[in-house]
């Protein structure tokens, strides 16, 4: 049996800067993470294939370590991938990694955890460098609060509360494992670890969060916010720019 | 007597992304740094004015902490500046602070140091997020030859080897007070602070550490190198978006 008959299934870790995309998913008229990713591996290996991605990250959002997989069959050696790839990808696209997986795996329904962070820029003056990575607040923030914040939100609760109103989902329940809050200079990034994430639910607990440093929530009616289920008593739904999907994590894992 | 019909000179402190830009000078037909915060004086004052820049950096290289200064009667509060002038400029350009100098202030010729940062990418795979900010380097570097090499350059030399050949200056001789070689994640950064920097020499003293960090250069053959005043001794020009005008030192300082 030649091992070119036959399918493998492909998982990548991809960097991307969505500052100028429409977000990863394939969209009719848009430019996506997707698209770009598809067409450098029909560029590279003649196959038309369907990426299938851990997350749809909306336009603007970046990410250090997204991971997708298709099926091929093709002959190039799985470790030639990345940088015969990264030699048909826009610079602001990145393959780092590839690997052969389970036929089984499915890089959305096998993750078991992901890890995003949000980045806001904490001075008077707007950033010139970090803007299309940060969300600009130029008043005094209260970061005790918002750890304090931070801390209330942590566990597994009906997040409801924080999810953008119209989504479809079966279920409102996630775990955060942990919310970290970390000040570097004038950058403060709340970093987040949880098992799954309803629809703009970081960028709607970092407005909360954000609140809680501006003194317009108290951290302790977070627990009340969660079990009030009322979109309107979190924060707002801070700008996609300031988002980055860090980490997928699966079980056994694919990349170190 | 009315302060308004007095001159006063402002300094500002400015940071840029400088991606899109041909450099700080104005130019024919080209898109600078100047040009954009003359035109915000312009529009925030009515005042066409000449602006003395620290340093002429090049297209591609960024800043953090650039100064300059210009001439003005104005009746805006200096402490207003900042917002108001970040109002009129594009995003990649932003006034972090503003002060009123002596008459006799010139952001260039009053400067008695200044910190450069070069920043390289070191792993196999390019970065989609940082490569507007960095050099990529994909193969194993030797650290510890890189900060030998640096060690060797901090001093009072006469500086000719590492400076773009054809520039004009009179003398080449200059102090290095220290060179920082940091490696955090994937970013090695070479820091260098000095008296003064001739044409293209941070960018040249960094394709010279670089090249000791490839073996390509002995560290101890660096004193050699020095005296030679041979261009072709020292390493590649390395590219200019991988450097930062980080800070600019006057005496008395102005911005903290």
């Amino acid at each position: 049996m030649n091992e070119i008959d036959e399918n493998i299934n492909i998982a990548l870790l991809v960097e991307y800067d969505g500052t100028n995309y429409s977000g990863w998913q394939c969209q009719k008229n848009a430019n996506s993470i997707q698209d770009a990713l598809q067409d450098a591996i029909f560029n590279l290996t003649g196959e038309k294939v369907k990426l299938f991605g851990c997350s749809r990250t909306d336009a603007g959002v970046h990410a250090i370590g997204h991971v997708s997989n298709f099926m091929i069959k093709t002959k190039i050696p799985i470790e030639k991938f990345p940088l015969a790839l990264n030699a048909y990808l826009p610079k602001d696209i990145a393959v780092k990694s590839a690997k052969i997986v389970d036929k089984e795996f499915n890089a959305r329904f096998s993750s078991v955890g992901k890890i995003y962070k949000y980045n806001l820029w904490n001075e008077p003056t707007r950033t010139a460098i970090n803007h299309k990575y940060t969300y600009h607040v130029p008043q005094n923030l209260d970061i005790n609060a918002m750890i304090c914040a931070a801390n209330e939100l942590v566990g597994t609760h009906d997040f409801a509360t924080f999810m953008a109103t119209g989504s479809q989902v079966k279920s409102t329940i996630r775990t955060l494992y942990s919310i970290d809050v970390v000040k570097i200079d004038n950058m403060i990034s709340m970093i987040y670890h949880g098992d799954g994430f309803l629809y703009n639910m970081v960028r709607i607990l970092s407005g909360t969060i954000l609140y809680a440093g501006m003194g317009k929530i108290n951290p302790f009616d977070i627990k009340d916010i969660i079990l009030s289920k009322n979109r309107k008593r979190a924060g707002k739904t801070l700008p996609a720019n300031g988002l980055v999907l860090e980490k997928v994590f699966y079980n056994p894992s694919i990349f170190e």
